[in-house]
């Protein structure tokens, strides 16, 4: 089997790092800001301090990927504290602050074997990062990012020991650059934002109904009549590539098929199992164009497709996608019909399970691996095969049993605004995969956090991946046992600060985009209504309206962050109300007050765009008056009338249904308020 | 004489907007949000609508740079509105949204004839921008995206015929990248927020004592010794140059000489007015290190220099600087005593003299004219040259009376922290050239904005220069009698908003800095407190500490904008108490809590960084609580005992006085309030 050493390892460290929470939850240990939380962490004595003598030192095997890393650590660390450091690295290691110590050159083509491990030691006088590998000691240098805080005596790191490797070697973020098109911006920040958490595959899902999104110098009429103009050339790929291996990040590329292909279509009409011309698909769903399966012209244009962009892409894996084919092209057309017949193939699933062993070997004769949706996994597929896992984990343990690779993404989709907790909850090991014998678990190689972007622009993309990618990423990363929700967000809440100094752009797009909203007015009532919402879960949004790729996505919902830390908060407190009384209390008076303020509600009257979201203003408003007489109702002791607990519970059923596409976000708590009133006793 | 057109037309202009203004004052007419505020506006009746169907044309003359600006107009309008428009320009201009029309091309070398004038003119079905050259269409296009608005219809434009052009033709910025280096794009990003307010003159300060900025091929030891590797290649100059042209901006280098001049000094000791060695000044303040005037080894130099940089900035000036010699080096050179004897230059003034008159000729002999700092204005100096007035307006008047070409900065110094009013009212053709005859008069070109960035890095620059320098450009731009204050800062507000879709980073940096401060907690609370507070004005902050340019600038007061908007509304409630009671009730009690609250005091105390500030925040709470009893007072009718006075005297005297660098905006106001009650009466 081909799982690497870290992974094998996964047993014994799960144990010390038990040990490690159990001190810092119970001893006077600070609680370190880490994400993901690391292996093996022992508290030291004392603190580094990190002042304007700060300097950086290389021991051992040197490179220009080290090199470089080191030099975006000082940029990176000049972020972080507003100090102006000396760029230059320090070549006297004994006068350092920070040491570097790289054994030996990592592979030219990092794959799953890649040696990721690091151990990072700080002392009051100095710290030392030792790594086998580049990629081990990139994963430190985050680590001693996330370590370094200020308090009163001023910048520094404490003094810790770590011992740090990954649970899982494929821990990825996929990003659809289809729907929506990413600049290569857009998509290297991703790329920094994933290397922050110790991501270290980029799977980029360039084709799809809605464009073809990478220069194809062989079949040039694919991005000329697939992509609107909007793709990326051969040397940005390959600027991509570099900028990701430089992180120790895989990128595979997946070209999607024989589905989820008319914009190949609209260049190649002939390819299709149906007449065509095709043009670019403008809506979300999944559409009915599909390659012809039968045609050996489609063979022979795959084969050179695939020949070049596995040219251009040097990871290991190619993805071929194969999700979503409905097979209506297939069912209508005589030919292929008869086709099916005369090889006993008896349905579309067969059919497309023919069309996948065609295209495996031409995807190993160009010296890839094949990834693939779930679907792919039908009798045939050969071995060496990986199977993402997005409809479920059933499919993950299925592949397993049957000897596949896989790694699971059902439970990682960001684009379904679900919780932090909820992914986090996911674990590649657990559920379906639970029975699974040892040797069947080694073949879950981990996840892939998933971003589709229907709804989401290179404006607002930040603000769904992050922060909520980084649980994601620790769920991937650290011991199975590091599963403490509550910890979780309280690191999860400073991770997704300290990601503004990476560059992310989940907090200014955010703002930004509700001062749009405003028409360039203040912004602060705005704001408070947010806070308390969040947009509707799954796909609700798909058929909420008329979507399309030319939709304006600048309304409330697009700005709105996948998840309320406010409304959070607030349903800790209402936990116990009456020891919380005063802080619920405050809460719910400004909430009231906002929610009926003239000056809100007449800016909101003023935009063509909040005027939508009025009712939520004033349903907040209501809710919060509501919780407000609950409160009075559980001081005073005397349990509410059932009139009045009546009325309040057609309140929260109204504001309980989503508007405009958002969801308030305190009205469970609201409801748990109102029905401890209703029962209040001394 | 070359000044242009638009310039002699102003005198009529004035005219045109008092009449538009007046409209708008005393009509129904909304106030629009322009800055600068064009020279003649019509209101039309309708409004333009702003969805997807929003199509550009350009008709007329074409050229790279039109088409390059009708594409950053479509981006802008992007990100201003959320739209994902068509990025095609519109063939058929019957079809457009938007028409713009050029007559010609403009210059080659864009120079001070320049034509800059446009009309601006939309309907409620489409807009269309005439102008006679590309830098006219530029200026127009600025209006059309700063007259977007969202209203209850969505986003629109108001229907309006504007005819503009500037009043002056020099309207620039002076940017100081010696002291602490402005990387490329920081310097675009500038250039972007120039253009959007209309401004034409990009004044790139190159070479200081801290640091020679640009590379020299002919010297480069220049910047081998004299930049510690911080300075632009002759590749990045172009690239800025191009950059600037597209928008319309001329860039006008600055070599500083002969002081200013240690970083060359360090390169080149020979040629220094004392014996060497040098090394790049560290500190901040007027140095001793000279070139020597008598050397004729400097003027060789100079030539290859200036030779060399003239060929590589196109504009028709060359800056060379001549400001603050302190002549120490040379009255302690025995050598160049007896050399000034030999001469009959009786003091160093005239030895500098000395040295402008050999260096004139110099620039000249290489194509250029000469704009230095008004110490150059001495008997002899060339009459092409033009004086850049930084002492005091005296010497702009001195100039133009002695048939120089002249522009003020005197009064538009960003650095020192003064309000967009203060400048707002500094007027070329004001004061001390009041005096001037016509043809005087029109020797005054202009005014720059200067940024020296002793106290400024590329992280907050531009919450320096942002958005107060849009007032000066006003200033410089709108006819003589546009001077509301009150005007100004309503549009100041929103252009501020505005200059966030410009690419600005005013707000975003000002919020990332609090966020350091705090250790990555939340900062609403710190928002509160810092936004009553102002950095020191003027020099102050070169005493308060040994600052060098290795000193972090990473304190509230480094992040704390040069004016607080929050104090000025709160004066203007204050000034009728009885009236705004309630809104100054809300607000004072706001602060008393906020300066007062547990949260706030122990994140203070917790953060190295903001330990200083704490009694600003614990006065701000007293000097809250003292005006809520001073409201109390002046509520109830009857005056304040004398004694409380005395005590609330105390400690506003105190709260006056700056801490930490930082001054408490809101203790004028509070200081009337008390007063008020005093003499409180029904």
């Amino acid at each position: 089997m081909r799982f690497p050493k870290a992974f094998a390892f996964a047993g014994i460290l799960i144990f010390a790092v038990s040990a490690a929470l159990f001190a810092q939850d119970t001893g006077q240990a600070p609680d370190l800001n880490l994400m993901p939380q690391p292996s093996e962490l022992t508290p030291g004595e004392g603190r580094l301090a990190i002042d304007d003598s700060f300097r950086v030192a290389l021991t051992g095997y040197r490179e220009p990927r080290l090199e470089g890393a080191a030099g975006r650590l000082i940029q990176r660390l000049r972020r972080q504290t507003g100090i102006p450091f000396n760029d230059q690295l320090e070549t006297d290691a004994s006068k350092a602050t920070l040491v570097i110590a790289c054994d030996r050159a990592g592979e030219v083509v990092q794959s799953l074997k890649e040696d990721e491990s690091y151990t990072l030691d700080v002392a009051a006088q100095q710290a030392r990062l030792s790594a086998t590998t580049p990629v081990g000691a990139l994963r430190g240098m985050e680590t001693f990012l996330q370590l370094v805080d200020l308090d009163a005596r001023g910048f520094g790191a404490p003094a810790v020991t770590i011992h740090d490797r990954p649970r899982f070697p494929w821990r990825g973020l996929m990003l659809d650059v289809s729907r929506h098109f990413m600049p290569v911006s857009a998509v290297e920040r991703t790329l920094d934002g994933m290397a922050a958490v110790k991501l270290n595959v980029f799977h980029w899902h360039l084709s799809d109904d809605q464009g073809f999104r990478v220069e194809s110098k062989r079949f040039p009429k694919l991005q000329e009549l697939g992509s609107d103009g909007k793709y990326y050339t051969q040397a940005e790929v390959k600027e991509v590539i570099d900028y990701a291996r430089d992180r120790g990040i895989r990128v595979v590329p997946e070209f999607d098929m024989p589905g989820h292909t008319t914009a190949l279509l609209a260049a190649y009409p002939e390819l299709a199992s149906a007449p065509g011309p095709y043009s670019i698909e403008r809506h979300w769903g999944i559409f009915n164009p599909c390659l012809d399966p039968t045609n050996d012209a489609v063979y022979t244009f795959l084969d050179g497709l695939i020949g070049e962009m596995a040219g251009l892409f040097p990871d290991e894996y190619f993805h071929i996608g194969g999700d979503e084919v409905n097979g209506k092209q297939w069912k209508n057309n005589p030919r292929i019909q008869e086709f099916m017949k005369a090889h006993d193939l008896k349905n579309t699933a067969d059919l497309q399970t023919y069309f996948s062993k065609n295209v495996v070997p031409l995807v190993e004769k160009h010296g890839k691996k094949v990834i693939g949706w779930d679907e792919v996994l039908q009798p045939g597929l050969p071995k060496s095969a990986v199977v993402q896992s997005w409809r479920g984990p059933r499919s993950l343990a299925e592949a397993a049993r049957q000897g596949y690779m896989a790694i699971l993404s059902a439970g990682y989709y960001l684009d379904l605004m679900q919780s932090a907790a909820q992914h986090y909850q996911v674990d590649p090991l657990e559920g379906a995969t639970a029975d699974l014998t040892p040797e069947q678990k080694s073949h879950i190689l981990g996840g892939e956090a998933c971003m589709w972007v229907e709804f989401a622009t290179p404006e607002s993309v930040d603000t769904r991946i992050w922060p909520r990618d980084a649980a994601i990423a620790e769920r991937l990363w650290s011991p199975e046992d590091v599963k403490d929700v509550d910890s979780m967000y309280r690191r999860l809440v400073v991770t997704s600060h300290w990601l503004d100094s990476v560059g992310l752009t989940h907090h200014t797009a955010h703002a930004y985009m509700l001062e749009r909203l405003t028409g360039l007015r203040p912004t602060a009532s705005l704001e408070m209504l947010d806070s308390v919402l969040e947009p509707v879960k799954g796909y609700a949004r798909e058929g909420a309206r008329d979507y399309s790729s030319l939709a304006p996505l600048n309304r409330l919902v697009d700005s709105t962050p996948p998840e309320s830390t406010v409304a959070r908060a607030f349903a800790k407190l209402v936990a116990d109300p009456r020891a919380n009384q005063d802080a619920i209390r405050k809460r719910l008076t400004a909430w009231r007050d906002n929610g009926s303020d003239a000056g809100l509600l007449s800016m909101m009257r003023g935009s063509a765009l909040l005027e939508e979201d009025i009712p939520l203003a004033k349903d907040v408003a209501d809710l919060s008056a509501a919780g407000l007489q609950a409160l009075d109702y559980i001081s005073s002791g005397k349990p509410a009338p059932d009139s009045w607990a009546t009325e309040q519970k057609a309140l929260i059923d109204r504001a309980r249904k989503p508007r405009a596409e958002l969801l308030i976000m305190i009205a469970p708590a609201i409801q748990n308020l109102v029905e401890a009133a209703g029962k209040s006793g001394p």
